[in-house]
């Protein structure tokens, strides 16, 4: 299972202080996570999060469009940033992550993902979202995460 | 969309010979997949294809345990692998996969897949499999692959 | 497959004229889902759809909630409303549909779905859609639809 | 959510004394899934579960063939009879259902699923399992159920 990325007070979450992500937050402790992006999150003031990163030639295939896990991973952190508020701290796994490859991004496309904490009830939480690239839709996912209790 | 890495004949596909994989073939052109693997694939005499890879600190995330991220890239890998056959050396992308986390794999183990082809009639094919830690399970995936037409 | 339910024109589409659907539309040609529902589809002036009915005793489990069969067949049905114009008029079969269970729903309750077509290019049509009970959510799911050509 | 209809030792689930299905067992509580199917289950001696139903053209659709919600439907019940060991007496809901729909079912066609819980741990199960019509794949679907207590 894949391990909670979304505790809201973490000292393993570093603010960003340069380039494109100024302000935006990033993690320093998922070793494939941290290869395969950095990807970057940050919460508006309702809470509603975001995650995003630029799509780079790394993170493509042998076609030159964007690796389907790539976008996975991308998600799967992304479902975290989501429902940061709905976690309170508490540790998650993921237990399902299903994605529909809309279309396919490209090497310097802006790689956002947007989404929605669908039931937060007891220990199991559903989310949904959609990544786009430059805008235009390239992943609808969902996911169920579930609490393991409060962190060290 | 994530590109066919599972064209039967295609010199991106190369032979390991020494080290733990020797005898399988791994592919040198996904920049995203080589650096989340590499994956190392081979088909038995039936056809039936196998993937396969060694779990190392860079797999894992914060909580020591291997990225969802990493598992779901290695599914998108396998899946062209068990399609081998079907696919016939056309040219195809994901256009769904899903997975279910059963369990967690840790650095060292040897994390394998196997899986199906539960149906292959026109251009969509779908598969299923099962990856293994150390021979436990650990991801249950689906996925729906639609080819698009003959490599040049 | 499950067939296209929704044809924009098709005389199989009966508007209601009394009781509490009065002024929305029901199929009269799915044995299975005249027998399961019948479900009732409207869409607004933007060509958003909507489908809904009202739970009763025989929509229900052993338990007295709704069976997730029975919802799982309204969102079958549900993400044809929703993919009318992107359908504008072609078969089309369900490849795939996903749906998570949030919460039961029990006998009384108005069950509303709305959702939306999150890529429609070629032949293949990617949906998603919540599906809420007296507007609290109880199933959230996604579907993959493939056009087979036009109607007779 | 879909409640248990799994439980091993209940005097809702009825053995059938005549006719096709003679010595299976079937349901005399779901008032949706009766109306949908009824559906009949039977364990091997190794406990491995096998669900059927004899395909009427009150499961079909407007285009005659099999509604997919009449395949998920089954598909719900099936998986609980694939985990009735797992279960061990337990009621449980449906947390996540996904279905591949490989191919249609028609009139007359005997349809089977059979199926295997990949993991169950603590309160979550996972399933997965194939539908067959006359022993053709049509539906590959995978499940979430989990655990909410005894029985009364």
């Amino acid at each position: 299972m894949s391990e909670d990325q979304a505790v809201s007070i973490d000292d393993r979450l570093k603010l960003v202080t340069e380039g494109e992500f100024a302000g935006w937050s990033t993690w320093h402790s998922d070793a494939f996570e941290q290869r395969a992006g950095p990807f970057y999150e940050r919460h508006d003031a309702d809470g509603r999060g975001i995650a995003a990163f630029r799509a780079e030639p790394r993170h493509m295939n042998g076609g030159g469009f964007m690796h389907g896990g790539c976008l996975m991973t991308f998600a799967d952190s992304a479902i975290f940033t989501f429902a940061r508020d709905a976690l309170a701290g508490d540790h998650a796994v993921t237990v399902n992550l299903s994605g529909d490859f809309l279309d396919s991004a490209r090497v310097g496309e802006l790689i956002e993902a947007t989404g929605e904490v669908t039931r937060a009830g007891g220990k199991t939480i559903f989310v949904r979202g959609i990544a786009t690239a430059d805008g235009r839709p390239v992943l609808s996912f969902t996911a169920i995460i579930k609490k393991v209790g409060k962190r060290d």
